[in-house]
């Protein structure tokens, strides 16, 4: 392709107003432009991109027997009223109405469009499971619109459907989906992690995230340095020591005035924040509950939520403390509690002997405490706690440390939400009708070309991995109007097309400067520059990653090329 | 591909609300499904086609250097205020608001968001010609919604925009992409026409339409059976024989009571219809116009609209006849009207002698006239004839016939306008600013597909073109649960795969006459079965649109699959 037919508006300045690296080089290196506030126009540059992740996709999903389809953006309300996701949706989804003034929204993902074409004819077991996906823009009215491509308005996703007959189907296809992303995300070059989602939060079912590490990401993920492990911090756990062992002492109430805090009690009683049990009073919902975990450490309040499965979780007022728990804020522990408190104990605890704990007395605290001094029986132990940097890995394996990432794709174990509210049913092998068994999964195009450019880029621009470069190769010639030149180029561009080579001819009259800026700009993987050796059939090729340089003849080209692009 | 893993709704019988051939067969053949009025889904069968559309639109706009790129749909109202076009195409644009109640539109096309985007760099001669061109949905809120995909309000698109620093590179750049489009359509195997569009109506520029021949079609097309000659009938001409020379006789003014239509006169007066100038009268805007014509032939009122350049063109009532032609209905000629009434000539009257003519009198007409019996001076000719079957081609080579069409695709000389109206300027060779001279291409995805069928289908079903079959062969085993016949077709998939044939694999346990119906709707260009000679490694194709079937061996297969398909 002839770089002068292409619209590539470049940039010598950061544009104002991006917040991302990412969004920063898509503008200036004239991939995309911002047609309104998170709604974008793919320039060529962008869209050849697009294209190589579609085809990527495609091939994977191919893989696993997934059939490509393609539903409409434009939806009747109806379809998400019946599903009740018109209200969990809010003003995220973009409303129209029709000349006959039907109402419609803008489709955000597709789970009722296509739980309702499915269900004409997925009628028995003998035509379980399927798996459908698409690839086409996706609407949500998003407030916060710096972050370019990461949170845009219409946005492009891939997202798939699966229909099962039983749990067995499900997993089977979950984990192939899993693995067909996880080939995706390495064949664009994307450094990943697969995370545990919020699973509960969504019916009890399975889900996980495929997070881009990136600094620029909202999410902060917990990972082993020496195992696959990582979650969202919200969800994440780690393996803790034991607690020491030591002979039981006896508990004594000791006067504590004044004292309020883990850090003055430790200091005060002169012992380590890890031999206090700490109490922590929450409303979860309406219900009084207290988190007991050992004081060096915080309570993940997600975790508390799940848990209970509750819709809100707030820190209880010293009023509640008074009046909902029968206790006394600062002296707060789990024994004489009003009698419907419920007291939640942490792992972290398990083990523990000779603490201080509050007794609910006023200016008191009990000391050598153990767990006979404070409940009846031994109690159960759950994960409530945030882990931290520095613990071991849950698996055993490395220890954890922290990283922010970037969602690009989530897979979800659905369940009959859906095929319930549509009655998308089958009969089973007994002649039984059942809902079927749904699963969802997405991968959003446009952040993964964000997540790359976030991974792959240094202060000239963008430095694409050879999968999914618009182009694999940029011929730049000093002076394309000088005949020598310009009859070299033209043989190199048919040799690397002859072996199916992307070529970007730099066929304008610009000086090299601006030529050479705007090829790191662009950030295709290998630049071949042709000059004033031309006349010799010598050329110079030039790799993106890392700045080399080496000069080759015109035969020794393609080869060349070849062997770098493997190498990339 | 596995038929039991794609969602193929295939029905028996045709389904209501349905009036074109490819409609229905869409629908029964499991191809789409209807979300809403006008909207469809498409299913994977369908996908696979638009995807075969696709790679060769691509590949034709490729080889003549245009830019594949991306627009938004959801495009700010200020673009379309500020053309105007918000008013022009008034309720047939989706209209919505975003949470901040800012305004927006859903596009049906693109010229207002692209010449916003370009002329931030296409600001010099030398960064011109740019062809960009797009594949997406389009949205059209149009209220018949009966025809399938032939008139859908989200429909695919593949629309292109020129931009040119002067009227020869216009000229070249919209010639090459009218033989990109002929390539396509010849390649999707269509009967299609390329038609003048009705082009002063859009400026004065030129345009074309491309149209498929078809029976649902709502053009009328007249084109020659000897030439390459054709359009639409709103602008076709003809060449018509020339007028009989004879010796001029004398005028003579004859009563012809009660006669008031051409039929009558001419049997009142024994002489034909071809011997009578009629005159129709009409108010164009506020202008009075008598139209003269041969009595045997009718005014086609769009050629008399495009050469006053009005907006409006109504027959004039017998009182307005009266009041603003100073005439008597039934009895008007050209001859002493009142004084602002413009009086226009068909040429079909060009060297008529001896004529028929209203002389403005009651009762009574003026036989045996010739021109200067009625004008001052000779009068200009001009064609204002609608053209009739069986006359002779415009160039001199057939003669016309008619024909409905579908159309597919158009392409214009935009000319200057969205140039102008967005400050989209570049500096020429002499420094001048200039506007940037447009063009627009497109081809609807949608209708190409409905075309395609509506040309290719038979009473059992539709009958792909190879280029764009959703899968060339179709592998139908009586029993796929038979060892042989299953270890059979695995190795004839892999035999086919291996040549980079698409192949989909019947599955199914279902009985074989269902299968081969399925078969026959679906369309695949060729049905390999395999039955009973399986253990003899004997397999037949079947030529799905001949009919004709063939036994060959499995080691045969490969090299009958590459001829049959080429013959196709």
């Amino acid at each position: 392709m002839k770089q002068s037919r292409l619209y590539i508006p470049t940039l010598k300045q950061t544009p104002n107003d991006t917040e991302s690296i990412s969004h920063q080089l898509m503008l200036r290196a004239g991939y995309v432009r911002q047609v309104s506030a998170g709604i974008f126009a793919y320039l060529p540059l962008a869209l050849s991109v697009i294209n190589k992740v579609e085809t990527i996709i495609r091939k994977e999903m191919d893989e696993i027997d997934a059939a490509e389809m393609k539903l409409p953006s434009l939806l009747p309300v109806e379809l998400w009223e019946e599903s009740g996701r018109i209200n969990t949706y809010g003003d995220d989804l973009f409303k129209l109405k029709d000349r006959h003034d039907r109402e419609f929204i803008l489709g955000p993902t597709h789970e009722e469009t296509i739980t309702t074409i499915v269900k004409e004819r997925l009628n028995s077991y003998k035509k379980l499971p399927m798996v459908l996906y698409q690839m086409q823009n996706k609407y949500r009215d998003v407030t916060s619109t710096k972050y370019g491509l990461l949170r845009s308005r219409e946005f492009l996703m891939a997202d798939a459907y699966s229909f099962s007959a039983n749990l067995e189907q499900l997993d089977i296809i979950y984990n192939q989906i899993e693995q067909a992303y996880r080939n995706i995300f390495e064949k664009l070059d994307l450094d990943f992690r697969v995370i545990y989602g919020n699973a509960d939060l969504m019916g009890g079912t399975e889900s996980k995230e495929f997070s881009a590490l990136a600094d620029i990401g909202s999410d902060t993920i917990a990972y082993s340095d020496e195992s696959d492990y990582s979650a969202n911090l919200e969800m994440a756990s780690s393996k803790l020591p034991d607690n020491p062992i030591e002979a039981k002492q006896t508990s004594e109430l000791v006067e504590t005035p004044d004292v309020h805090t883990i850090a003055g009690l430790a200091s005060f009683l002169n012992i380590e924040d890890a031999k206090i049990m700490k109490a922590v009073a929450y409303m979860a919902d309406d219900q009084p509950v207290l988190v007991m975990i050992r004081g060096d450490y915080e309570v993940n309040e997600i975790k508390v939520k799940n848990f209970l499965e509750v819709q809100t979780l707030i820190a209880a007022t010293p009023d509640q403390v008074v009046k909902n728990f029968g206790s006394i804020p600062g002296f707060i522990g789990p024994k004489n509690l009003a009698a419907d408190v419920k007291v939640l104990y942490d792992s972290s605890l398990e083990g523990l002997t000779n603490f201080a704990v509050g007794p609910n007395i006023r200016n008191k605290h009990l000391v050598n405490a153990n767990f006979e001094d404070i409940t009846d029986g031994q109690p159960e132990f759950h994960d409530f706690r945030v882990v931290k940097e520095g613990e071991i890995s849950p698996d055993g394996y490395g220890t954890i440390n922290f990283t922010k990432g970037i969602k690009i794709a989530n897979i979800f174990k659905l369940g009959t939400k859906f095929s319930k509210d549509f009655g998308a049913n089958f009969l089973d092998e007994d002649g039984k009708s059942e809902p079927i068994i749904m699963g969802s999964y997405g991968i959003s195009i446009s952040r993964v070309l964000s997540a790359v450019i976030e991974q792959h880029n240094d202060e000239n621009g963008i430095i694409w991995p050879a999968s999914l470069a618009p182009y694999q190769v940029h011929l730049v010639p000093i002076n394309y109007s000088d005949d020598t030149q310009k009859r070299l180029s033209d043989e190199i561009v048919k040799l690397l097309k002859d072996e199916d080579f992307d070529v970007l001819l730099d066929d304008r009259k610009e000086r090299p400067g601006v030529k050479f800026a705007d090829s790191d700009l662009i950030g295709i993987p290998i630049r071949v520059t042709i000059g004033k050796k031309a006349a010799d059939s010598i050329v110079e090729l030039k790799i993106r990653s890392t700045g080399e340089t080496i000069e080759v003849n015109k035969d020794e080209l393609v080869n060349s090329v070849k062997i770098l692009l493997k190498n990339q």
